[in-house]
């Protein structure tokens, strides 16, 4: 792509000071949740920014390629969690490394939640989209496949779909991004603890009455 | 709002035969949560239906109009439930109450998905929006005190912090807007017990082991 502009961007080295290409993905990731990827133009960006169009397009090569670092930050770090999850390794249980998998994928939703929020939106509506989709779904999979195993070694409770029940934890982990505000009034361990232990203890401290 | 037209309204008499507000409404909704509510003008809409933009104002009167129809769609049945539920009644305890409004509120998401989906996505750029938001406020408000409840009659666990339950709980529920697909692999009753059985009951057949 080119710089979009008449002067050599030589002139201009790394760009206007204090820009690089991770602030300026920052913010489109802002403007990005803020506004929708398809309404928001390369030219809003510069405006958020400061910058002119040019001095982006000296960091970034176009408003697909911020999507893209956007997605993959999310992923990135939840498929290297999950893979490690699926893992097995002698002396831990699918229910331990299940419960831990949950633990975790909290506190990597909260240190990306941005960049989650845009992932969780994402309807596949061109390739970067969709790749990111295909990538949601892997994710999805092998969840799906760590609960059932959970429930087969006999630590999970077999009265309950499991991948259903894959679908309604992951659910309730991902809706964090709707109201979880870090300056709130509760920190990540915290919603990590009851979001398990809810999950997997139960809230109710006597046996329920029938449904 | 005028027709809009030059026709006078009284040649179309009720519209289009097969239009109705109640037609119009539901394309309209599924055009908002499609293209975002913002995005969708009344030219979009005409054009989904078939139909000319004065034959849409015959029904309606403008676009906020069908904003507000479906946040009352999605609102109405929740608030009476919650309401129902919130009400102290001899014979039953908060527990019982909780649990109620969890299992029916999977079933009315379910019954007016595209409605509760336009909801959740509502972010107040509007009075309508506003007054939609402030409804929501009101719905969590309640639930987070029947929790409260809950765990004050001793039937829910007090190591975990009432309102932020009531906040994972609903996170849940409202999950299904993402995933829920009436001719999936699940009905609603499998949902409604899936979520409630996990929340209440718990995943895990043994002690757990420490986090």
């Amino acid at each position: 792509m080119s710089t979009g502009s008449g002067e050599p961007p030589v002139r201009r080295r790394r760009g206007r000071p204090g820009y690089d290409q991770e602030t300026i993905l920052r913010t489109a990731v802002e403007l990005f949740n803020r506004k929708g990827y398809d309404a928001t133009s390369m030219g809003d960006l510069a405006k958020e920014l400061g910058l002119t169009k040019p001095a982006i397009y000296h960091h970034v090569t176009s408003k697909e390629q911020l999507l893209s670092l956007a997605l993959d930050d999310a992923l990135d770090e939840l498929t290297a969690l999950v893979t490690e999850a699926s893992h097995e390794r002698a002396g831990t249980s699918a229910y331990e490394r299940l419960r831990h998998v949950v633990r975790r994928s909290v506190e990597v939703l909260v240190a990306h939640q941005p960049s989650v929020t845009l992932l969780l939106r994402v309807r596949g509506n061109s390739p970067v989209e969709q790749a990111a989709l295909e990538r949601r779904r892997w994710l999805d999979d092998r969840l799906a496949a760590l609960v059932a195993d959970a429930v087969k070694e006999g630590a999970l409770r077999d009265d309950v779909p499991p991948a259903l029940v894959s679908r309604l934890l992951f659910g309730m982990v991902n809706s964090l991004v709707e109201w979880y505000r870090a300056d709130g009034a509760y920190d990540t361990a915290t919603v990590a603890r009851t979001l398990t232990t809810m999950a997997f203890d139960g809230l109710a401290r006597h046996e329920p009455p029938a449904p």
